[in-house]
């Protein structure tokens, strides 16, 4: 199945999606959805009547997830672009509720950098709870899957040793459109095309089957540290041909349109403003 | 005044802390107060008759902060003794919302690292909504202030570039026990003493006067990047003598007992278990 979180006459809804429709949910938003879902499917027959995807105003896939883990360098090639030996361990770094944004939504420039940059991730949603979860039970822990676009402010995010500056501005992570639930893809979402296309031109041509750190091996450590609740968000890292280490480096300006394409999942698009 | 979270019965609620006092509070939880505070500050005269601060289990001040903000290396002599030039900007990390723990409550040392680490650090607590918010504006912005224990894992912390990891176990960071308002406190709380005392020894003994980055600099520089919202939470970094550093290395152990002493707050306590 697939959900979206969004917005109609100013409330917000979420609903399953089935082709150019949304069909809204009594849940009260995307992590009740998770905890419900045996209930949600048995009813998949009776879906209330549907609203069309052009007349809602789409939210982040989880609009309040708990928390958001991030991936750096989880991509060989991308590692090295950066001047990066491979980590033996996944790196971690967190963004804030406040760093999110929807599909279609338009992303800024900052007022105080122009050195905007694209990152196109596999977002995985978590669908149960769990600590020091095993590698063989990780599936048991994900909901669904999502583009996400780790936009991040490369001048903010090297002037001090963590990244967190440049990866927190408002509005700079955009999550959806729509999760697309385990089911539907492969397993651990392994072996899907990756893309950034920005302005029609690919940037970033990746596969997930190429992640250092696989999803198992993520849950489990993630897991380890910190307890994961239904709704939160693990981002999984980016492949390589980001716009900092081209040369000449690519950075994203008003106007641009940029795309995170990654196969069996909806594209998820912005456009970026002044 | 001071506010404390806290659970009776098994119900959470908030209140006015007077003495060994809490006179509850209608509000449904510490953000609601913050939101609401004009009203509480005119209902003074009229509180809730009163439970004894002994009968009821702390929780974090406040429990589910929208965000928490921690700034590493803002003490020269700590940035020198982990071998770091002091930086240019402030130094932002995040926290998690299950990494936090309430005064009182028994911090585990993980099963997977025993170099478990104090840092004593001044929490602020936002008040109001703002970004890019001037110098001159900040205090306008600070609800109050309370106690943090940053219980950092220091080899999952060193071992990835970013910190996150050894930041963010669950239920390491101890946050309260009450909230000072900060018209209670000198201007910013600069001036006041904090110390980490374990199992009765002075470790750290610092003062908040001596921060690289001062409150106005850190509110000006957070919310230049993201949207600070009432109940969010701002730690403002550790003086020296943190346990990593020492010759030998000191990590706390099951039985001991660490307390965050800040001149003006009451003190945060918490007990080490296996």
């Amino acid at each position: 199945m697939q959900f979206v979180s969004f917005s109609h006459n100013s409330r917000p809804g979420v609903g399953v999606v089935v082709g150019d429709t949304i069909h809204p949910l009594e849940a009260a938003g995307m992590i009740e959805v998770i905890e419900t879902i045996e209930a949600i499917r048995a009813g998949q027959d009776t879906l209330a009547p549907g609203l069309a995807l052009s007349e809602v105003e789409l939210l982040p896939a989880v609009p309040n997830p708990g928390k958001i883990v991030c991936l750096g360098l989880n991509y060989l090639e991308h590692a090295k672009e950066g001047g990066r030996t491979p980590p033996e361990h996944p790196t971690l770094f967190l963004r804030t509720t406040t760093s999110l944004a929807a599909a279609n939504e338009d992303i800024a420039v900052p007022a105080v950098s122009h050195k905007l940059d694209y990152e196109a991730e596999l977002a995985v949603i978590i669908g149960k709870t769990g600590r020091n979860i095993s590698q063989a039970d990780a599936a048991d822990h994900i909901f669904g899957y999502t583009a996400f676009n780790d936009i991040s402010v490369r001048d903010y995010q090297s002037r001090t040793l963590q990244w967190a500056s440049g990866k927190n501005f408002d509005r700079t992570g955009p999550l959806g459109p729509v999760i697309v639930t385990a089911d539907e893809l492969p397993p651990f979402a392994s072996g899907l095309s990756i893309r950034t296309v920005l302005n029609g031109e690919v940037m970033q041509d990746g596969n997930t089957a190429d992640m250092i750190f696989d999803l198992p091996r993520i849950i489990a450590d993630v897991s380890e540290i910190m307890t994961l609740h239904p709704g939160d968000v693990i981002v999984t890292g980016t492949p390589s041909g980001v716009g900092f280490a081209r040369k000449p480096p690519v950075w994203m300006k008003a106007g641009d349109v940029v795309r995170i394409e990654i196969e069996g999942i909806p594209t998820l698009e912005n456009r970026i403003t002044a």
